[in-house]
């Protein structure tokens, strides 16, 4: 415990930041569907959608004090991602960090505790994913890490990884599949939207994906 | 399992539009207090109410097949109810589906489990309770069933039974009841209006209904 | 059981009203970090910020009887604080209620339990924290008690006591605190502007609060 | 509300008492994998297995006056099933009620709230399965009704039905499907023992389910 | 923070000391069904019930600093009450510091937060009632308060109160209504065996208490 | 999705098992409080306490068709550890699994999922940890992998890394650390026995720790 590693390999900057676009769902499907943070983590504003590159921290119940120290470690267009040695409801980051935060370049905050002087957050636009919301404050007496892996609800990620986050939750893409992911979540938006106006007009998935028979196959019955 | 009810029995149209307008508070009072969905069903955004008649489906965790099979027996003005046979909380419906349901006339869709694209469903006006926000994509690999009678959040929806949800929560009006519910939400609120001008001119609750006898009998004491 | 004590010491009027500016956050760390309800305790709509003197109320599940001998109770500027004597979440309190309690000058309701008609609560202006959201009615059947001290969410409140709710939460003042904790919140904020003007400059909070040196001396290294 | 059903038409007493040899999880799959109430619904002593024919009872919230009256309707080999027509923790049910019940002849209690005595319980050997243990008595003022169907921690449970219920969990077989899944579940069991003792030596289920074709089919990979 | 009350004013010792035999569920009733923790709180091991007087000790999310301080303070026939200023799982407790209650003289500990060693705890005969287990270990960096009243799993614990736990749970009876309550428990108990006696013998609760004019008052119906 | 690794490289065997008699407190401790899973995961009977290596599987929900897989990749000593990418809580593991699994020589499972047939298990004395019992089955349809780093309950897991489980939880140790942690736990065991002897005889830790100057320091004051 107790230390800071500075130099972190950062994903690619272009495809960290083509990513936002494609949205939690997407880069979830175009990962083959891990790396998605517990549903629980939700935005304290809704709309905000983003990605950019992790920054970690561990911290210990009820103690911000690594936020600090992290906060030097920002670079722009990194997303701080805060994990917690227990579980821990105690709100560790509010404006003040914020526009800390904000002023380094950080993107985002997604923290596995609480946070708050969230109507403030929301007027900065600076937005956070979180386990819930506590005007609890934190004291500043233990040391944790930054830039250490960490498990963020209940997904492995290591300084340098992508985050993608939306109102739908929060993915982390690691820095070597990056690339694929993004070749493969564009491939799955390229026929979106035709897909979406056929169904629009009335087509049912049912043929559009020609599923009948494979539904008959493993045996539907239909009855009138 | 993997039955399709093609012909359902649908509580009369008339009847179930007219609900909307009583939102599920007063609906539930007029039945009885029976009915009611388990209060972790959320809307996805704030203001919708809508009534419609049910059609249901039962599928598997993490497995969204039939989520296509049901959107063929959709008839204009019904409303999607999903049952899950365990608990779950990936994400069955997209905005993908949500077009497919629109278009073949749903008004809503309320599902034991996790939807996503949620930004996009509320662009689009389709409303959603669900019990959690959630990106994790499902699987097409298990048969479920249609138009069976499916316990969703604790009530027991019967194919063509009405639906009203609204930001207080879902309430199921079994399809016999729909007639006697309606009057009896009438009368609730016939005199609503006459009690609030009441109460909003200083006069109390304990007077208006005439409680403090009662209280009294019941032995409640004022101390000075 | 059964009792309403109708005659309870506020805290100064002055004071109580001054509290609300500062929000539950900066409060909760004024009084040296108690006072704070459990953070499920969530506001109906966002954005509201009040304080108020509590009036309380002890209530049995599924029975909501004493909020109609609570509103009695209500003077200009107070705050109903509602306990329940076991878990519930049934919806205590709707619009009708609402109505009385705004005429007889109730700021807002803190619940450890659910409310209803928050849609219509919302466009009433009326501000509600409470445990959940749901259609499901109460009767009134059962006897509870008036301005005695109550737990609610995990925290004594006496009458007379300031609430302060806002986004983050909810906090207790007990009476005797206010002034002190009006105080201590006073001067948290006097520098608050300054400190925040130098972090959006880029100046960290790790040289603005001296923290290098004590986070040398607990260990702290870095790694290049 | 209000109803009680004097006569009911119980499952087949021979097979109803049969299923209780298979468990929860053998009857489980036997039906399709459906039926299985919530897995919070916990024995409040371990080594309990019974099956019984299900009278059921709707209590409200904090309220248990219908125990009584579901008292009167017990016959010999049944299983008393009780939900809640919304969430309560209370406890419902001790010692006294224990003793009535079993004088009646009652098997067990499946309850979706919660009992106190279960020390006495356990003592008594009248097993329970619950969603809590809690001290907290309950009033006796408001009607429910017995012997209606009643959805009990997530299953319809219809009177009459065949309830099984041991350490993995209780599970609702519906009267009609008595017969044919008894028969299902002695088809599982019969080559249970040959199988416990391939696995036993040492044989994969890899090898004796014949697994390794379709899973290198679905394209599993080795690597050394 | 940070205050250790040396001189509490214990309930008296014989009237505490029967209250051990009634059990929580029938203390809690002879209060008026005030006064229970919260059921989530459990023992470690099934059987123990005892009472005694209330040492209360207030702490700080992952630090049990103060427990040491408490220990100090118990007498022979204390029961210590920790509670938590925000909801935390560590492991607060374990064989050691029980070691030193014990000699104290300690008859148990009922904390809002986990503990453990709980196998050897469960050896040495010295039961807890606890929220969750934990291996989590704690720091020692943070005061508390000793023997002010705290809110406990949702019921505020005055030094002194007394005490009662067992398998169905925990209730804390104020000092000044000892007495009180153990007349109460005892008239409550008294008629017990002859009641319990009835009920073995099938005589019904609806004739023993009188409850079918009430029920049919009430509007019950029986349906053939 | 769809690998296994044959060859991991295990932790030290005499290590690995020496560790089991330190407990998962004293290893957490030992570790510096790292590597604990969430204190949900408990066991399904008392009193088992083990060390092993781990072998890992990741699963879908509701499928559990790789535990036929991750059978065969195990070693005598080893401890399967297996992770669902998505909350679930059915039935993944029951008695003729066990009986493969203690065939290759597995000493336990843990599992951040549910398990059946748990009255078997216990007779056959094979521990598990898991979030919760369950009778409900899964199916065979989905790939996973084996022997990959997985999150399980929190914390990465990785091959070969040791896992120390008993009454108050279960611990990773990485297998890079399992000599230094050993080491640390002997040394922390090493004086308990002395300890254990001073706080029975009635010494005091605030006295044996010399607790009172610090505590003094930091202000505590003590009120007659």
């Amino acid at each position: 415990m107790g230390v800071v590693y500075r130099n972190i390999e950062r994903a690619d900057r272009e495809t960290t930041d083509a990513l936002a676009a494609f949205g939690s769902a997407t880069v979830h499907e175009a990962m083959g569907r891990v790396g998605l943070l517990k549903p629980y983590m939700r935005p304290i504003y809704p709309g905000a959608q983003v990605s950019g590159t992790a920054v970690t921290v561990l911290l210990h119940p009820g103690d911000n004090w690594m936020m600090h120290v992290v906060a030097e470690q920002i670079s722009p267009g990194d997303i701080v991602v805060a994990a917690i040695t227990a579980e821990c409801n105690d709100g560790y980051f509010g404006d003040l960090l914020a526009t800390s935060f904000q002023a380094r370049g950080a993107r985002a905050l997604v923290i596995d505790a609480g946070v708050r002087d969230v109507k403030t957050l929301g007027e900065m636009r600076f937005p956070v994913w979180s386990r819930c919301i506590s005007a609890k404050g934190t004291i500043k007496a233990t040391l944790g890490s930054v830039n250490i892996p960490v498990v963020c609800a209940g997904v492995l990620v290591t300084p340098g990884d992508v985050v993608v986050a939306d109102d739908d939750g929060v993915v982390c893409v690691p820095r070597a599949m990056a690339a694929a992911t993004l070749e493969a979540a564009r491939k799955r938006e390229a026929n979106e939207g035709a897909k979406r106006e056929k169904l629009a007009s009335g087509v049912l998935g049912l043929d559009m994906y020609a599923m009948r028979e494979p539904l008959a196959v493993a045996g539907l019955r239909y009855i009138d």
